[in-house]
């Protein structure tokens, strides 16, 4: 084996030419033998290894750097950086990264996660290296997707008076994680797909040298207006923004990247280059369904099913279902997301009410300003969106929206830990962050039918309302309590004496397990759940106060700004005496792994808080 | 007067055509004197009159809608639509605010303050129309300025779609605040300047069309290989994207403005209109310094003077004296700032170390990224930022800059109330949004003297930290005051009993005010200088504790998730028993208007803060 011999960085140029399509294949084997059965991202990395292998070649690691967008591509990178054999642990609880990390490899030189971060970062580090006289080549890598992110942008227009090299790869596969939306896509589509543009183009420059008369090519480019504007020189708007273009380059012939690469070192400015790759390149299935394999589960090679497919429904679904419902039910109903419609769970929503519903690109804070311009024109717009994914748009939220009290509907998901993405992806900071904005509403389901009322209440609140659920099945306990939904209303779900638990959304759930262990232990013990985190049912809290020693708050956000002060501030102000216990994720972010192993870390899991209120208790 | 006879929407109408210019002129004189007095955005509405202007003699308003990106270029909107009168008030408590603002007119269709909104919203109104049928006309207006924000071309991507029409109209002064910066600014200039363009192009498309040999017109572009790319059709960039482009036309000429308006609703897709305007058009002071009469203070109408011109120093002439020296010292120390080189007091550093200044444009979100790339690369970035625009980043500090723990300083300048410019401008939330991402840290000067010693304190931390401080006046008093500055370490002014003020920043000016207040009631009071918001000094509160019986924080930033909550949540942890009065801006945005009024109004001055301690000494 081939990859066997590769066990640092630099590995790879001991290789002979003529084998490295050889060790490309066994690449690919090896990422597919390893993601079907840990799961992780797999069609984005097999469309990667001939550029990752390419870039690995003409540079010299570490010294030159490498920024990869997004990073879930940076398999093959870790890979050829002495990484193989981690991938066993991969995406596990204190195992290898499915993003790249500086404190894995000193190869990794900017940690990733969320989408077009990659030219700021590159071009930071242009400038630190100019500024501090170094020589060495800087590339960052993005996708296609990603270069529908606003940032990706600013950072473009901000490198183009860089009169130093610094290298763009355009990594094209034509997808965001499911097709690719708007103008920037079309124009790079109308790029790769005319097959015979190169001729085309040959033609015009011999017709404009007057080598024959130019009014055939001419007559041509008249037939065909639209292409001549965007074939008379691939990658024009790019140029037209000081960007040197080069390509479009076959992104699975390592020899043509290694030359175009080294050709872009030679350019003292910006210069980007376009490679055009297949994703899930070499696995029929992932060829096949790239949104499936974008992010995989576990999955049998053969057939490319999954190991363990889902019986049960998970938040996702019901949020499906009910926007559904919801669609049918006003026709002022509209749907919005970020290039999510499959993991948002739009896309039956799209099916049914294709023009109420929009897919923006990987483009946040447009989603939000956009939402907040139908809310004006008297929609009801609900933004369906992963929670850490928000925080791009928080000043949408803040300035476009609440400040004009817009009836925009947020339905946050993964929501809490999300598990094997990691730091990035753990969307823990939304009600810290949300809870703070004046007219903003916040609320939290305890099981699956409270997703579905909360929703309906949400669309019928007319005033700005996150609903925030969790990553992965949905609770189907405490079905016979469905008490109505009421604004800044909690719900009672047990009514004892000594110690109140409130608890927030997934926490409720927890709450119960909780409640069971200490019942045993002997103590008398309420349990509300809480559904409101802005305004939080203060009526509910100063009640508990009145029979009960000990209020212990559950949340899975940081305690920092969470459910937890909310309830200690009032109690501060109203002059309850009881003492309180706030169960939240601590000031640190968490690294990727199972859930519940992470739970158990941080001490938010039903054995930790149980012995936490038994010490709490002690001290009261 | 013309203008006397403007009494509401579609008055202009009624104006005959060869006055149209005098009425623009008395417009014009209207702005000058008004803003002279009130102060005010001037420039910008100077050079928008006419287009103004051609807007609604276009337009059915409030039928027909226009978002105003920013929005400070609305008055010659505001004064067309029946508000002329208002601007004795402008910018006044309770007066007319500077922005657009639907709760003043139903021509103001959705509000705005920060840049780049603009193409969002509108294509929200534009959606909404197409979904109820509505037939109106939907414009947005944005400054090439705004064009460097990332959401405007997030917004231009999804846009391109679209298949009724929707109108942007590009306000072209080839201005942000200062001068613009980036490849689009350029590509817009080359535009803008090349006097002879329209001939090149007529000429070659002469050529093209056969009427002579082609050879000619080609000769002359292969001359100017670069012109050829930006000069075949302007407005190539935004054609790419497939966004109609009709211009450049000259933003002074009404009947031309009105006659390419009425093309562009023809246009069955997003189009684009390039208007070139000139910023302060017609009053010479503000034609020859632009960033000075962006937002001018009042101001002599004869010499452009101001009228009461400033003779103390405001905290970001500390900022710009300490960063000079901060820059001598380090050769690594860098300065980044999204379009404000004059705002936050970063010119002097410009002046001193070009080639370690950066501005981005108005790009918040790649100013964080790049300066993380930037501390990636061993640079000790500083972004100079005010607090409500570093809103627009919020993903970027917690996902580039703190998952990494890398070294960026963020210099928060108009942190607090900061007045005339009302909602969006307000900087009253960093607070709550910075402390609750790990490993942030945040803290806040007394005077200037403590700006100083903090700016150095953090370049040293070699981890991210925040230094947030007012617009206005430094202030001077507490000179001896001045403990060396250490991590998370309170500073005790005065260490008496029974009621303990902990202020943080401008608030301990204001617990000196009301120390001296509560002390002639015969009150013990002691005055800590809180200093760090984020880690709170714990130990300091416990202290307090022992000997008082009242603890009050005090904080210009919204209680939620604020200094207060932050004392609560220790206390109870600790098991404090002393009473907490927390005086923050309660859950709710603040309006325009002087910022001692409405420090009355929302109860933080120092009158209202000593009636509320005594009340909770009451009830303690």
């Amino acid at each position: 084996m081939l990859l066997e011999t590769i066990e640092q960085a630099n590995d790879i140029k001991k290789i002979r030419k003529e084998e490295l399509n050889i060790l490309a294949q066994e690449i690919r084997e090896f990422l597919i033998r390893t993601i079907s059965v840990t799961g992780g991202h797999l069609g984005s990395n097999l469309g990667a290894v001939e550029l990752t292998m390419a870039l690995h070649l003409a540079l010299n690691l570490p010294e030159d750097k490498i920024v990869w967008d997004v990073g879930h591509q940076s398999y093959t990178h870790k890979i050829l950086t002495g990484r193989r054999e981690g991938f066993e642990s991969l995406r596990q609880f204190h195992g290898l990264s499915g993003f790249p990390k500086r404190k894995e490899s000193e190869c990794d030189v900017f940690d990733t996660g969320h989408s077009s971060t990659s030219i700021s970062a590159g071009l930071g580090l242009v400038k630190a290296r100019d500024i501090t006289g170094g020589k060495h080549t800087v590339i960052s890598v993005i996708g296609d997707g990603s270069l529908t992110g606003g940032m990706a942008y600013e950072a473009l227009n901000n490198a183009s008076k860089l009169e130093t090299n610094f290298i763009i790869i355009l990594n094209d596969n034509n997808m965001s994680i499911s097709e690719n939306v708007g103008g920037v896509s079309k124009y790079l589509n109308n790029i790769r797909t005319a097959s015979s543009y190169l001729d085309l183009k040959k033609g015009i420059y011999n017709a404009l040298q007057g080598t024959r008369r130019g009014d055939s090519a001419i007559s041509r480019i008249r037939r065909a207006k639209s292409s001549f504007k965007q074939l008379v020189i691939p990658g024009m708007l790019f140029e037209d923004m000081g960007i040197t273009y080069l390509g479009p380059v076959d992104g699975h012939d390592i020899p043509a990247m290694v030359s175009v690469i080294n050709d872009a070192k030679r350019v003292e400015g910006p210069v980007m280059i376009h490679v055009l790759t297949q994703k899930g390149r070499g696995y029929r299935p992932a060829e096949r369904h790239p949104a499936r394999f974008h992010g995989a589960e576990p999955f049998d090679i053969e057939t490319g099913i999954p190991s363990h497919p889902r019986t049960v429904a998970n938040y996702t679904d019901i949020f499906s279902t009910v926007m559904c419902k919801l669609g049918q039910r006003d026709e002022r109903i509209v749907a919005i997301t970020a290039a999510m419609p499959d993991g948002t769970g739009l896309k039956r929503f799209h099916n049914m009410y294709p023009e109420r519903f929009f897919d923006v690109g990987i483009a946040e804070e447009h989603a939000v300003t956009f939402a907040a311009g139908l809310a004006a024109g008297g929609m009801k717009p609900i933004v369906a969106v992963y929670s850490s994914f928000l925080q791009r748009a928080y000043d949408q939220i803040l300035h476009d929206v609440c400040i004009q009290n817009l009836p925009v509907v947020f339905a946050i998901d993964r929501a809490g830990l999300v598990g094997s993405d990691g730091e990035t992806h753990q969307g823990i900071f939304d009600y810290t962050y949300l809870t703070g904005i004046p007219n903003m509403h916040v609320c939290a389901p305890k099981n699956k039918w409270e997703l579905s009322d909360m929703m309906k209440f949400a669309v019928g609140l007319g005033r700005p309302v996150a609903v925030r659920y969790p990553r992965g099945t949905a609770y189907i306990g405490l079905k016979e309590y469905r008490a109505p939904i009421e604004l800044g209303k909690a719900e009672w779900i047990y009514r004892e004496r000594e110690i109140a638990l409130f608890a927030v959304g997934s926490m409720v759930k927890t709450g119960e397990a909780v409640r069971d262990s200490l019942k045993e232990k002997g103590f008398g013990v309420s349990l509300v759940n809480a559904r409101f985190v802005k305004p939080i049912d203060e009526e509910a809290v100063g009640e508990a106060c009145r029979d009960h020693e000990l209020i212990v708050t559950m949340e899975e956000n940081v305690a920092c700004g969470g459910y937890g002060e909310k309830v200690l501030d009032y109690m501060n102000r109203s002059g309850c005496r009881s003492r309180v216990l706030n169960i939240a994720i601590p000031d640190a972010y968490v690294e990727h792994g199972n859930v519940e192993l992470l739970k158990q870390e941080i001490g938010i899991d039903a054995g930790s808080i149980v012995e936490r209120i038994c010490e709490a208790w002690e001290k009261r």
